[in-house]
């Protein structure tokens, strides 16, 4: 129910922004899938021939569908194309805690622009997204990957950059000592000292954009965006919601643009709750046409398990009334009570079974509801209704309907 | 987007009734699904070893793994347990009109109860899903399964009731001649005439009981159930919705109790958009407990595509204001309107990309926008707005926020 009603928030602000839900098949021909995410994705792929022996896999994720949708479809797409997709996505690896062999991702992308405006609407959803769900104060920390490439070029690293920003991303994990370790690799020890340099610098958006800029041999394309997002995100009263963060690379290779995560503030050690950034070659995969793009994925079962970890008092998303059973000659009765006050926004069911009173009682409260009404032939002769506030035990007699209406909206 | 809709208002009707969703996985041990349909299904399934050797397979349908989950947390659940369920199931299956290989299904249950109470609730909660969509007018036609086989056995045909239900089950398809020649493999000319002129019998509700109790031995539970749920229909107001049709049999073996299926007036020659009953042993596959139970199956991309066929006139789910792009300063100002217009509950974007005004009115057109802000320096200057109809193309000049929102409250 509370994973329901997270995924219902999501969607409720997705749409609001315009985003359109899409739904693709979970099969996709094994063609489609192989070699598009990590060698490791390769191998986790359920894969088999379906009845008429085609070669085909379940997804792994919903990026690499949408992708091939997008480039299938470009024609009949209006762009930019706004599209957010909540689904399953299976992966066959060993189920340990926290990582699922079938698990939700929720993605939302835009495709068909590359501009500031496209960037910054990504990372306003985002931040409206975390603004209506109970999770508490969040950041965004956000980078540019074009900034770190020209500073690997400007000190003749670029041919080693998949490697570099491989090892840079585990920084926050494995911590600086251990990196400049596995940066040596790829560098001297001190052109390692000045990567760790570069993607370390911390201060006010602006101070850190200079800084970075200056490493990265003076104002460029990737700088100008991000002053011009930084001017949007200032704009809209967000500034004390983004940190400008070189130490954000993400490891996939796709991402051309902007990179971010987000951290809660009072859930730091779950890690990223919310990540992405701008893939300009993506579609590239499926077809010769450029389809730039910008995008974020939700990582629902983590938020989850941060919503239930935060929020000690109980949400209750259950149903509200109860009629309790007390004579079978009201049924009628019943039937038609409960119908009204689903009409008036409860969710309401009647007990089945004519059993005794405490044992109704039991069933309301491992069901959750939150209150009971108690209806004999006394209270319905006189058209009234016995209330009892099921978490406070407390109990109202002979209430009319509005009373009892009126009680409950005053509660919830 | 409009599935997405037909979902949400299905998921809000169940739930206001009490039923809780529940999400099974799609991939289920092979051995719980293989034997549990008929034996079509078993040829269909997608099934292969997944990386751990596990012999796996994915559901080809909703009631066996609800009836595999239900039989395994038994010791959990509050019964009378309600659930519903809305996702895919797969089938490997020759793709044709009107079937896919991967299809929704929609799936409320109830069960722990064995009353009429239980069955009236089903009936009540598909009257209403039925009332708050637009289908236009519906009928259900109900029967019993226990009738049938007092007659059955009454007749001394009971031995071949698997056969004889699966033939009067193509009653409708393929005519009375035809179903008499395949009945007599079963029964003499006489007896299959005897049960051609069972399942036929038409009329009032309480008529047609009284005849059919009286061909199946007189007053029995199958018929006293019948005639308390057709009490509560009649209390409810509910009598003209509900048609006793004996020739409602259901081909799947499980059914114990009553059956029933839905037909939409408008659009009769798509057949039954929402079939079930009651199982009364269906959880015996997974456990020797018993767990009576009263469901219903909505066809969804059947009721789906006679929706679309129904409403000529078209429904728009879509984003409702478009704030058009004339000015890169006023970015601000256009990102701070839309969040405005959000928190009044419109769906709102930005239009991402200074072009064109003909080029964004042809953009707002193929995404199926209803209004267009535009918005310059000047009318910034004043504080105005103004805002275009895009249905009717009407243009209302210089007008203040107030009057926007009132205006497109008016219209929607």
């Amino acid at each position: 129910m509370q994973r329901k009603h997270l995924i219902r928030t999501l969607e409720d602000t997705f749409e609001s922004y315009g985003f359109v839900p899409i739904d693709t098949p979970v099969l996709e021909y094994t063609e489609v899938l192989l070699g598009k995410g990590s060698g490791e994705t390769d191998k986790q792929l359920y894969r088999f021939n379906d009845n008429g022996g085609r070669d085909v896999a379940m997804r792994f994720d919903l990026t690499v569908p949408f992708a091939r949708y997008t480039a299938a479809n470009r024609h009949n797409l209006y762009m930019p194309f706004k599209r957010y997709h909540i689904n399953k996505v299976w992966r066959g690896e060993k189920s340990q805690k926290g990582r699922y062999r079938e698990f939700y991702q929720c993605d939302f992308d835009m495709v068909g622009v590359d501009n500031a405006c496209a960037d910054f609407e990504i990372l306003q959803l985002m931040n409206k997204s975390f603004q209506v769900l109970p999770v508490g104060d969040y950041q965004f920390h956000l980078s540019h990957r074009g900034l770190f490439n020209l500073f690997l070029e400007r000190e003749g690293l670029i041919d080693n950059s998949v490697g570099i920003l491989r090892t840079v991303d585990k920084l926050a994990k494995i911590g600086r000592d251990k990196t400049l370790e596995q940066l040596k690799e790829f560098a001297s020890e001190d052109k390692a000292n000045k990567i760790l340099d570069f993607i370390s610098q911390k201060g006010e958006f602006i101070q850190v954009l200079s800084q970075l800029e200056l490493l990265s041999g003076g104002s460029s394309e990737a700088s100008e965006r991000l002053r011009e997002i930084w001017k949007l995100i200032e704009s809209q009263g967000l500034a004390d919601k983004f940190i400008l963060d070189p130490s954000i690379t993400r490891g996939l290779d796709y991402y051309t643009g902007i990179v971010y995560e987000t951290f809660l503030t009072e859930a730091q050690d779950i890690g990223s709750v919310c990540s992405g950034g701008r893939y300009n070659n993506l579609a590239g995969l499926y077809t010769k046409e450029e389809l730039p793009g910008v995008g974020s994925s939700i990582g629902l079962d983590r938020l989850l398990a941060a919503m239930e970890a935060l929020n000690n008092e109980e949400q209750n998303y259950g149903p509200q009334v109860i009629i309790f059973n007390q004579d079978k000659e009201l049924y009628p009765y019943y039937y038609q009570l409960a119908e009204d006050l689903r009409q008036d926004g409860f969710m309401t069911e009647v007990y089945p079974l004519s059993k005794k009173l405490p044992q109704q009682f039991k069933f309301a409260e491992a069901k959750g509801f939150t209150f009971g009404l108690i209806v004999g032939q006394n209270e319905r002769a006189e058209n009234r209704l016995n209330l009892k506030d099921l978490r406070s035990r407390e109990t109202k007699d002979r209430l009319s309907y509005e009373e009892v209406v009126a009680y409950i909206k005053d509660r919830v």
